[in-house]
């Protein structure tokens, strides 16, 4: 099957809401959100008492459309459905999202039901994204089967697959507040034809996409899945959040989106044997994608750390190695340098343990240009009391940890750089505006560790490093 | 040694400041916090030059004190340390708290310096917490002897007992901002005297303290900290947080406050026979912090999970079945009662997925109060758009979400209770208002349930289980 056949479900030429409402829900908001996005001229509403929605005109049948349409989005209880899909085969749109709940993941019932209506579209020659999810997202051209904020249509370089509708208008809501921006968002719900290979295949070839994050209950097909992973991760990271790794976890998942989840030890080897960057946790899935979205691939695994903590610097250390980096001792040239500096009592190793002498703004750089060290990771613990008072005094942050940007700018070979910051909220607030989106700031040792270890993993592992 | 024998660092008489001084730094934000905070005529400060220093008089030497002092606070540099200890024996005092740092820690120089003043300190009987720390918190005298904010001093049910100094001021920065408050903190730096063993033992004593919370790189006496964790965990919980699980991260401690940390195994191993419950990082102790000294202990292992979406339900039940806990099916009349008011698609089992059915406010309650629930779980994830939409509509989020407090008022025996909310961080910050500070919100599946099982561990272990 050729990419361009899903191109419609991203771009279409026009789009049909079937089930349009005057109440609140679906089917007033997506009109509503597709019309102030510049979609109005080509949305058209599909109401059985016609009239007008929301200042659009409501059409009494799929088959009234007047203009091109390419594109279904279809909301009408799920024993609806198989008439709807009928009706828009025969108005000559092949591309369908069905959003209606009501399906697998209610019992024996609805899985007849779902069944039926799959049957249905492959005798239609439909290719349907659905049903039980909210469809498509793509920023670029501002079109989306759900409803969304302002904020989250910002477009970026990340592209999320996900069962769950969770990951799309959900997601989008805090992603931009952790300065993620995506281009592309497919849920797909309880799968009866399109899947995540598909969409990988898709977005494979999508210009905008640079990473993919996807989220998994359970493969449509292990051995596609296996094939198209290792092909899609030789040229764009694909990091996935899989649920149901416990019998329980698996039952959950059964009954949410019909799928049975596979055994976990069985995708460990696939992600293994495909470079493909598994997260622990929804948090981490985040944590990835913000590092992957914003930082070069390492040259190799020795990471620096410079730390106003001795300990947050152990706790990052232990996490850092576990995940397969190194800490090198640092060059010769380094230790001179610092050295000229430092206080006596500072012991000039990696991680390097600034403790309360304050050279943030002249040590980080001298880490990070360290030819030994491949990665950087700079930890700020410190009192907000004495923020307050060097602000009193008129230092400026910026100044005090150092222009980091330029510090950056400045490197000969692209060097991944993170930041952790421990303490009051205000002070990780402050760090975050001067760092700005291309510099991660987390706020726990372990997890800007474990974001860079995963950075590593997929280098290696996809074998780009020059090693 | 009888526990009274720590009385004096935490509520001394009258203190002695040696190093006061006129520059930023401990020796100036000290005397100033602690005048700031009703201490002024029982705090004495000792400089070389006398005059005054911040509004209060410097004494030229310790000798020169006039009124009944029972604690030293020294900040003087390391080589000045051994003539300042005699000073203080001389002048009668036995505990002293040594802030300064450049001992064990800079390296072999600095730990036959520390070895020299442990020698001496024992030979003058004196009691010393530090050197390399921040010394003590109590927040109910407000006497602590490092400058802290204002708002980090409201009184509350937890205790912190530290090897790095991060994790008094800096880490009493941020706790009242997630609802966790604190009565003593001790940072113990390198542990010349004092040590984790000791404080324990103080802190089984102190009334205020119900929940202890440690950062250990290793123990000073691994067979007594056994022995104390035994005892100590029977009465009050204790979590731990230890680094130096790889052989790099010990070697980062090592450098840190002087201590070689155990094998990692072994510690384990000491952990699981006193029911002293591991955080896996320090988010993670935090947020055992939090529902510990929050939630009561749970009846037994059965989790109640209702959640607006499948996903985020089945992440967190792979995490608690993961953790020991059990997700059972519901009672047959907990069933009923759904049943009755709930959409035709949806499934009523546990996790209970009310989807996009709204009805929070009514099947909290009845999940909640299900006999076979031992503590639940609510996982609220929400599109931004559609809280916007209700609260246009005039409904408030507490009527939205129900009236959590009361609901939790009402139950015959209490269940632990804590909130997921993925989603806009402005609904975070909602919720959490509704929540208020009795009710822990998270931001992850996983880590509300990762500590709703660290709760059941404790339980269970400690044998205060019913079962």
């Amino acid at each position: 099957m050729a990419n361009g056949d899903f191109h419609s479900f991203f771009s279409p030429e026009g789009v049909v809401i079937v089930g349009a409402r005057r109440s609140m829900g679906f089917g007033f908001g997506i009109p509503a959100f597709l019309k102030k996005n510049g979609w109005g001229d080509r949305t058209f509403l599909v109401n059985p008492s016609g009239g007008e929605i929301g200042g659009m005109k409501a059409y009494q049948k799929i088959a009234d459309v007047p203009g091109p349409v390419d594109l279904a989005i279809v909301i009408v209880p799920a024993n609806a459905i198989a008439g709807a899909l009928t009706q828009i085969a025969e108005r000559g749109i092949r591309h369908v999202i069905i959003e209606s709940a009501g399906f697998a993941e209610t019992g024996e019932k609805g899985r007849i039901l779902q069944e039926e209506i799959r049957e249905l579209a492959a005798r239609l020659g439909l290719r349907v994204i659905g049903p039980n999810c909210v469809g498509v997202i793509n920023t670029e051209n501002r079109f989306a089967s759900v409803e969304l904020l302002e904020e989250s249509l910002t477009p970026g370089p990340l592209s999320v697959i996900a069962q769950s509708g969770v990951f799309g208008n959900i997601l989008l809501d805090f992603l931009f507040q952790r300065g993620i921006y995506v281009s592309k968002a497919i849920t797909l719900g309880n799968r009866i034809d399109v899947n995540e290979c598909d969409m990988l295949d898709y977005l494979y070839d999508d210009p905008a996409t640079k990473v993919i994050a996807i989220y998994l209950e359970g493969a449509a097909d292990g051995a596609r899945l296996h094939r198209t992973l290792a092909r899609v991760t030789k040229k764009k990271p694909v990091i996935i959040l899989k649920s149901g790794r416990t019998s329980e976890g698996k039952q959950a998942t059964a009954s949410h989106t019909g799928s049975l989840s596979g055994e976990d030890e069985i995708y460990n080897g696939i992600f293994a044997q495909t470079a493909t960057v598994r997260a622990e946790s929804l948090p981490q899935l985040i944590d990835f994608a913000k590092v992957f979205t914003t930082q070069p691939l390492p040259q190799g695994n020795r990471l620096g750390v410079v730390t106003s903590s001795g300990s947050m610097g152990a706790l990052a250390t232990d996490v850092a190695v576990a995940g397969g980096l190194s800490l090198e001792p640092l060059s010769e040239a380094t230790v001179r340098q610092v050295r000229d500096i430092a206080p006596d009592w500072m012991n000039v190793k990696n991680p390097l343990d600034l403790g309360p002498s304050g050279l943030f703004n002249q040590l980080t750089p001298m880490l990070i240009y360290d030819p030994q060290v491949d990665m950087a990771l700079l930890i700020i613990a410190v009192p907000y009391s004495y923020i307050k008072v060097i602000k009193q005094m008129g230092v400026k942050l910026a100044d005090a940890f150092g222009e980091l940007h330029e510090v950056r700018a400045k490197l000969a070979a692209p060097k991944p750089f993170v930041i952790t910051v421990v303490g009051h909220a205000d002070l990780v607030d402050e760090i975050s505006d001067i760092a700005g989106d291309e510099i991660p700031v987390f706020t726990s040792p372990e997890a800007a560790a474990a974001a860079l270890a995963g950075l590593w993993k997929y280098t290696k592992n996809v074998g780009k490093t020059k090693a």
